[in-house]
């Protein structure tokens, strides 16, 4: 039996968060679909799926804390292994915010989760923030710093929707009632976090190729 | 010039540990004082001293990356450097709650961030809160894997409170409005939040301590 290499472990590593990615970005995507579309089955699944996720974020820590003590990597290697500790766990916190979105259209039972007027905002943040995941695990899976950098300013755009839903609830059209509008300030804070943690990730991923953070490269 | 031995630093990240705990009990403790008897100016402090904790989070990242880079430590240290970064993560985060915490109560202006019906459930959940991140951080500083179990059952009072905020903003008695009940369930999910952030941390200490998680403990 051959004992694993250091770039052996590297690889699986990789190879680990390129399957862990994407298992995220779906059960974002729908999570968002069950709520707008008041699909209570779908919503049942993002919830059951999540412990998929959780135990690729246990599979990875395990691997990348035995990396570091069998193998003890120098300066870049121990960087990627870092990495992938940090990018595990921005992921299983984005799946939390998937499950929890699916947990809003679970407990509204048959009814809708979202009241009409706020379908077309959720849509656009929906949409927003799913395509926020689809970049971030791209960036995950190429270590393009380029479109990580973009990440940034992709979530001021996130930051405008948010304050309309805001806006929304405390406007003078709002018709829907207290627990209407407290679940929509819950959903649009859960999507406000998952993009924070897709900045995050790229953030990470930032660091294992340059060693700095975003703003220490000032692109 | 003596150069660090490996023991220098992993006394010195605990030191770091050691001083960043108390910031962000104090901090939360401040942010529920603040909320609770609309004391503004404290809030704008706990805003402002946030970047403190976030500086605190960077030093001991970067000395434990150094740590590992230079020492390449074996199985025993290195978990404790790895639960080092771990840790400092989850109390920047309770760091950043406290902070969301005193931003409610700075945008409530001159009124009361929290109707007068919803304060006395917030004590409780305050004090409950407030004494979880105690707790945590004595866990930190002692090591002491019997009271970081506790932490679970503790865990479970915190969702009693939770439940009875949204029980009081459902109920038929709630007369402060949709604003007010927004502010409230994200204030509610803030405090919870902090609180699933202290179990974490113990988790993490009982791992430096054990290599094994709570569950695997079974005391």
């Amino acid at each position: 039996m051959r004992r694993e290499t250091l770039d052996d472990n590297l690889t699986q590593l990789q190879a680990m968060l390129d399957e862990m990615g994407p298992l995220v970005v779906t059960a974002f995507r729908n999570a968002s679909d069950a709520l707008l579309n008041n699909r209570r089955r779908l919503a049942e699944q993002v919830v059951a799926r999540d412990h998929i996720i959780d135990g690729h974020r246990a599979a990875i820590e395990l691997l990348a804390v035995e990396t570091m003590a069998l193998h003890q990597p120098m300066v870049t290697p121990l960087r990627s292994v870092i990495t992938a500790l940090r990018c595990s766990q921005q992921l299983e916190r984005m799946g939390d915010l998937a499950r929890h979105i699916a947990q809003v259209v679970v407990r509204a039972g048959d009814g809708p989760a979202l009241p009409e007027q706020a379908v077309e905002l959720f849509t656009r943040y929906g949409t927003l923030v799913t395509a926020l995941g689809e970049k971030a695990v791209t960036v995950l899976g190429t270590r393009n710093v380029v479109l990580a950098c973009e990440l940034e300013s992709d979530d001021d755009a996130v930051d405008e929707v948010h304050r309309s839903v805001f806006e929304l609830m405390f406007g003078p059209t709002w018709g829907a009632g207290v627990p209407a509008a407290v679940d929509a300030a819950l959903l649009a804070r859960f999507h406000e976090r998952y993009a924070d943690h897709c900045v995050r990730l790229a953030d990470h991923v930032v660091y294992a190729v340059t060693g700095a953070t975003p703003d220490e490269i000032a692109l």
